[in-house]
Formats: structure tokens, C-alpha cells, sequence
């Protein structure tokens, strides 16, 4: 005999973040002959619980085995990670992001409601890391016919931020405080509409070309 | 007086590649200590003719300043810098690359009728490189409700081509020679329909966790 409690009567099962495709993909290139060393020492020791990470040979794959706290998750550990691959070379970092929700699979996707909450509500908890950091950052909203309105949405919170500095072709420039970048990134990315949104971020460090007088 | 000929009345003002936003965003990532000297090598003396050829602290502009042979002439210059990099350095080499078409601007687009030809019209003339490359693969068709179709011909033309290795989470992995490699992104943003449609591309070449029999 099974007994079942109004609990479990009540409960709607809940995707998981991986049934909805919510996650990242990293790629870290920190440029230096060592580059191998310096990336496997910055990921040792940072905390992924809560999260499956994958490397392969061209990025990492980084999805949270749970949907309430996925995002703050994910962002603490792109930060902490590119953080970290910063302080072990003296040299010029680069980290290329690639944020996914609303489309688990790969060809076919079946959009449902989305359960990510609103942008505001996420407490991305990222302290100022003290490193400056240039963004090139492109947002995708691929439901629907007014893709243009909800990339405003996200642009508009970057201006709040004070990262924004300018458009380019096909990107928008951010400029600050590597964590300030990151979460413009993320916060971005969940303003820009429910549904299959994508955003894309190649994220600059001490590059020997850039000019603090042009930001 | 002004005499008009028949050809004159004929012609409708075509516009520019620029005002069409057609062009790419290219970043170089050789993972050496001497990356700026083989970058500098790399782009020395690459044909460069019709296109606008901008760089800044984050990755390099491609322009081209008319739409008539626009797109073959911007997957050469990738695939040539590309190649010559390789060729200037023993180790591993990364290439991000951006596709966009019909959105000249940054935050409000106007698209109008597409005026590119078709994948299969395009000579995209790119000899095999003898190159082992790499890619996670990524197609946005920003234009309407149908994105996840348009994305499945893009993919379709990389099955077709060879250089599809599988399905990953919110990428497709290519394999090949690099020029094959380069010239399956470029015919599949091609396909993934008329309007606004963008493309990012990770390109690694003798990643030291490369698997040849992964692939």
C-alpha cells in the first residue's frame, strides 16, 4: 500500500536545468606557452557543486543539475574561474562565453514556460575582483519576431550598470570591473525575453592593444 | 542638361554590404608567449582588397565595401589569416569568428529583402588546407517563429559537407580540414535563412586534449 501526502498530490514535477537547457559553455585563453598549467591550476579547487562540468578540446561545458539557484551558480563559477586564470599569468586572458536557456536539445526544441525568474530577482553575489576587463557581448532572443526590442532590454541594463560603452558592428562594447562585466552578461541575458535566449561574450584582459583613454 | 540612359533608369540603388550588415568579427588566439609577433606576421601581406579591416583590443572587424562577392571574399581572408597563423606557430591556435547579415545597425535594425545569393551559388573558392581543425558550431535566424528550422538546414548542409561530427549542448561540432571546416559555417549562416541572421564559430587547431578518435 502506498500512502501519498497533499505534498506530493500538490507538487507539479519541475524540469531540471538540464531538461530546459540552461547553461554555459567556457573557453579559456590565457596566452602564454604555459597556458596548459595555468588552466589547469586556476579550475583546481574551485567549488562546482551543483553543477556538471564537461571539457572537451575546443570548451567546457557547464550545466546545473537543478533549476532554482542555476544562474547565481554558473556566474560565481565563470567568475571565479577566469578570476583565477588571471592571477596565475602576468599576460594577456581571454575567456569566451556562450550562455544558453529555453532549448534543451540540440536540433528540435520544445519550448515551454520559463521558469527563470526576472533578472532583478537573481542575486548574482559577485564581489569587485579589482582586474578591468573589456567585453565584446552579443544577446540572441529567438522566439518570436521582436528579437530587436528585448536586445534593447538587455543593452538598457548594461547602460544601468555603467559597463556599457558603446555599440559596435554586431556587438556592444562593455568596459569595468571583470565582475561587473560578467553579471552585466548574465542580467543581460535573463532581461532579453522568456523562451530560447543565447548570449555570447569574448571577455578581454590586460590585452597589450587596449587603451584605457578609448573606454 | 542631363541625359538619363536606359541603364540608369533600369538600375534600383543596391546597398552597400556595410548598410546591408554584412561582415564578421574575427579574434586570433595563437597560446604562446609570442602571440603578438605571430599575429603580426600572420596578417602581414594578406590580401585584404575590398574589405574594411578593423581591429581593436577585442577582435577585428571584416567589412566588405560592396555586397557582390562580399562573402567569398570575407571566408578567404578568415581562412588565409587562419592558415597563416597555424603555419607561424607549433602549437595550439584558437579562431572565434562572428557571422552577421541584415542588421546594419546596433540596436534598431531595418531588414529589408535579402539580397544574397544562396549557399550553393557562393564560390566560396577555399582550397583544402591540409589543417586538422575543430568547431562548436552555433546559428542564430533571428527573423520570425521558424529559428529551430532554418538552424536544422544549416546543419543539414554540414552533414552533407562532412564536417559534422555531432550534436553538443547548444553547439554543433565540425571536423575536417580547416578550409572545410570554415566553409561549412560560412554556407550554413548562408542557409539559416533571409533577414537577420548571425553565427558564432570556436575554431581550435592541435588542441593538446585533442582526440582524433573522438571525433
Amino acid at each position: 500500500m502506498t500512502t501519498t501526502t497533499s505534498d506530493d498530490t500538490d507538487k507539479t514535477p519541475q524540469p531540471t536545468a538540464a531538461e530546459l537547457g540552461v547553461g554555459a559553455r567556457l573557453s579559456l585563453y590565457p596566452m602564454t606557452d604555459d597556458f596548459v598549467t595555468v588552466i589547469l591550476d586556476a579550475l583546481d579547487g574551485v567549488d562546482d557543486s551543483g553543477l556538471e562540468v564537461r571539457t572537451d578540446d575546443v570548451s567546457t561545458y557547464l550545466g546545473a543539475t537543478s533549476v532554482p539557484g542555476a544562474v547565481p551558480k554558473i556566474a560565481r563559477y565563470v567568475e571565479t574561474v577566469v578570476r583565477s586564470t588571471v592571477s596565475r599569468t602576468r599576460g594577456h586572458v581571454v575567456a569566451a562565453l556562450l550562455l544558453s536557456r529555453g532549448c534543451p536539445g540540440e536540433v528540435t526544441c520544445e519550448v515551454g514556460e520559463d521558469p527563470l525568474p526576472a533578472p532583478e530577482e537573481v542575486p548574482l553575489g559577485l564581489e569587485p575582483s579589482g582586474i578591468t576587463a573589456a567585453a565584446h557581448w552579443s544577446v540572441y532572443p529567438l522566439d518570436g519576431d521582436d528579437h530587436m526590442d528585448w536586445i534593447g532590454r538587455a543593452i538598457k541594463g548594461a547602460e544601468e550598470t555603467g559597463t556599457f560603452s558603446r555599440g559596435e558592428h554586431y556587438v556592444t562594447r562593455l568596459d569595468g570591473d571583470l565582475s561587473e562585466v560578467i553579471a552585466t552578461i548574465f542580467s543581460g541575458w535573463l532581461a532579453a525575453g522568456p523562451g530560447h535566449v543565447t548570449t555570447h561574450a569574448t571577455i578581454s584582459v590586460r590585452s597589450p592593444t587596449y587603451r584605457e583613454d578609448e573606454q
